[in-house]
């Protein structure tokens, strides 16, 4: 029981996705949610005017949910090259633990995510801002080649969707996945550097 | 009608396809299909022995229509990047226009595929291959740099899945589409050839 004054959106949306995950998101209501924090449903439409809202951002916060490791990734020092790597390797292990840990979670987000295009243009939207970030960082080092760094960043996100675009999720189990990702990052490293 | 004994694999196949666009993949059966020549059942399963194999093949030579002329461009003489470049341009155009041109029988080889997962792998196994022999050439003429061509070969596959694998069919219609698979091409040219 969580008493009404104390009530957090972090509380709620926890909550929610517990409520999605015990009925599906064809059945969950923001009465379910509310009574599994013991709360009336005013409480909850109070930071979540509807239940689209809610939904919203319960997959928000899922489909960002490494987002805040990139972040840091992008935004550090050192060589653009190893960072971009590194960025990409913790999108590609964080995407596949979500798939592979929690299938049953998975599929339920699949199914949101499919409701609201617009939080998954967001969040795409920043994944590439964070790839452009790097891609900026290593064109002023001489690092990379000149290029269009917008352009480019969404085309290294894209050239990489076998290993983070959940349509292709069937395939992280595979154990020449590693391999394959390094095959490719070679040839896009390759593709930016001045040799 | 058709007499039974000018029946010919091509034909059952034709008529396979009209009736999984009329019944859709779950009701179609090879009855539909026989009576649709008018033949006997009998004499359809002279030529595919189950009705699975009847799905398998009419699938098979769906993913394969453009094979003809993507193996054309994979040996026909030139440089190995306007091949490659021409290469993958006419795949994403032959998927494009399976998706785009007609978008229920589209849906019905999707529900297809999903059942015959050895087709597909073939299906890849036959692009890669050909992707492969571009490469091959492309080294050897000193066009592009020393690499292993078969995980090469495989990395360019997957570095342009937004661009022919169904999974993305969504976002073919895209206005920027081309325009994005060019930089993204761009990136891959760079990273297979010598400066």
């Amino acid at each position: 029981m969580t008493t009404d004054s104390a009530l957090t959106p972090e509380q709620i949306l926890s909550a929610t996705e517990e409520v999605l995950r015990r009925f599906g998101p064809a059945k969950a209501t923001v009465v379910d949610v509310a009574r599994s924090l013991g709360v009336s449903h005013t409480s909850v439409y109070r930071f979540f005017p509807s239940k689209a809202a809610l939904r919203e951002a319960v997959t928000q916060r899922w489909l960002d949910q490494a987002h805040h490791e990139l972040q840091s990734i992008a935004t550090e020092p050192g060589p653009a090259a190893d960072r971009l790597h590194r960025w990409l390797v913790t999108l590609f292990a964080a995407k596949r633990k979500k798939a592979l840990d929690d299938p049953q979670l998975f599929a339920t987000y699949m199914a949101l995510v499919a409701e609201t295009s617009t939080t998954v243009e967001a969040h795409v939207g920043t994944m590439v801002a964070q790839i452009g970030q790097i891609v900026r960082d290593g064109v002023r080092a001489g690092e990379f080649g000149p290029t269009d760094v917008a352009s480019t960043a969404r085309a290294v996100f894209e050239a990489t969707a076998h290993f983070h675009d959940p349509a292709h999720a069937g395939e992280w189990s595979d154990p020449s996945a590693q391999d394959r990702f390094e095959a490719l990052w070679k040839l896009i490293l390759g593709g930016l550097t001045i040799r």
